[in-house]
């Protein structure tokens, strides 16, 4: 499972406040923990920071590098701050993300062109976000045609279902699993991703539904994740479903994490 | 999701000392407990008590009765005693269970020849517990066919995967999943239910292998459980599954728990 650390984002108030302040201190101790909980990218966001993202995101990806060796997800709904990170960071970046709108297509076509990347593929189109399995593979098709045909390999390639809030249809959970069932059946070694929060909108408990929605989504073959590595029952959720998928050769990962009694559940 | 109570059993030891002392006061407040908690079927096993299994059962059952309106789930390796009580009881019992061996199918067809019963049928024959998907399918077949041909409707009919431990084959958690997701796929309306201790065998942290183990197989499309009901996370991780598989219309009964204070995850 490749974990995505999702906590350098200024829309957290410590984050915020640490990158108002240049507290590269703050950042360090952050990002060192998250790799130490098993991030394999520590996802840098500052869009919430409008007028000065761009040189924020210059600052914050310059205290990244300096404190961790993992890569970095480039996350930004503008283009022009994903090109110009592209460029500046030392190891090959996940770009976090484009879709198969015509305009969003073009911009990261333009960075993945400049530089090897992996890419965050949302299913979702000029005509919006997919509400069947079909649209959603109509718009991954499009997706995986052109990235690899931009030279991307598909182990590479990282495509999001979209999620959907199970408040608004009960159905969209349902949606999620055979959507990722779907893309892994229809696009052989093709990674898939999301994020967990927006299946959860507008109910109470969140974080217990989007924990059991990860589960599930592992069930349904999903590979990657973009989570908070230090909330540690979300990790254990993760790990244990992971061993019960039959992918931890003779437990060993359950029963190493048991010892270190980093199991929380 | 249909729930088998899973408490009154003779190998707890509390159980156990109940049964010796005649104290009915302590059964009634265990499974009145058990049906508040959202238990569907009261779950009577005896099995421990050799020499006394028919006579305390005898005693449970009228106990069990008294105590609650649910109907029992009568669970015992020795079909004398499961006839006993298919006579004895007054809702239409769940037998637990027959399986595809010669002897024990024959035995089960004398009792479901005298009372309507639900059956939960486990996936295995004469050769042993099925190694594959293919041979739980087989076994299932012959199942279906024989107690369908006995009158009974496919959606009284169990069927039990057979769980095996991740510690002997770190894919028999696959298997399970594969094997409940053919069964549904093969034979439309029916049942699918099973036990959760086996798949944590030899391991540590066996009621957080077994919560997640509940949740992957619900996403696989199981339909029912043995499990106690007392057990606050694995109810919640139930309900919560449900919910995200889209079985909770408008997600009201995961806001009822919410607003009752029994979710705990």
């Amino acid at each position: 499972m490749l974990i995505v650390g999702e906590r350098i984002n200024t829309s957290r108030k410590d984050i915020n406040e640490a990158v108002e302040k240049r507290d590269a201190a703050f950042i360090t101790a952050d990002v060192q923990k998250q790799v130490k909980a098993g991030a394999d990218y520590i996802d840098v966001n500052a869009g919430s920071r409008i007028g000065s993202e761009l040189e924020d995101l210059n600052w914050l990806v310059e205290v990244v590098e300096a404190a961790v060796d993992v890569p970095l997800a480039l996350d930004s709904p503008d283009p022009k701050a994903l090109k110009a990170m592209a460029r500046k960071v030392k190891k090959r970046p996940m770009i976090n993300s484009t879709t198969a709108e015509s305009n969003r297509f073009a911009a990261m076509k333009a960075i993945v062109q400049e530089r090897e990347c992996d890419v965050v593929a949302l299913c979702m189109d000029d005509r919006g976000i997919p509400k069947t399995v079909e649209e959603a593979l109509r718009n991954a098709s499009f997706l995986m045609q052109n990235l690899t045909k931009l030279g991307i390999p598909i182990e590479r390639i990282h495509l999001d279902p979209m999620i959907q809030p199970i408040s608004v249809n009960k159905d969209n959970g349902i949606l999620a699993f055979e959507t990722i069932r779907n893309l892994r059946r229809e696009f052989p070694g093709v990674r898939t991703i999301c994020g967990l929060s927006n299946v959860s909108f507008g109910l109470p408990s969140r974080f217990l539904v989007n924990r059991l929605f990860m589960v599930l989504c592992i069930g349904a073959g999903l590979t990657g994740a973009i989570v908070d590595p230090l909330d540690q029952k979300i990790m254990t959720s993760i790990l244990v479903s992971e061993t019960l998928m039959g992918k931890d050769d003779f437990c060993l990962k359950f029963l190493k994490a048991n010892r270190a009694g980093t199991l929380v559940g």
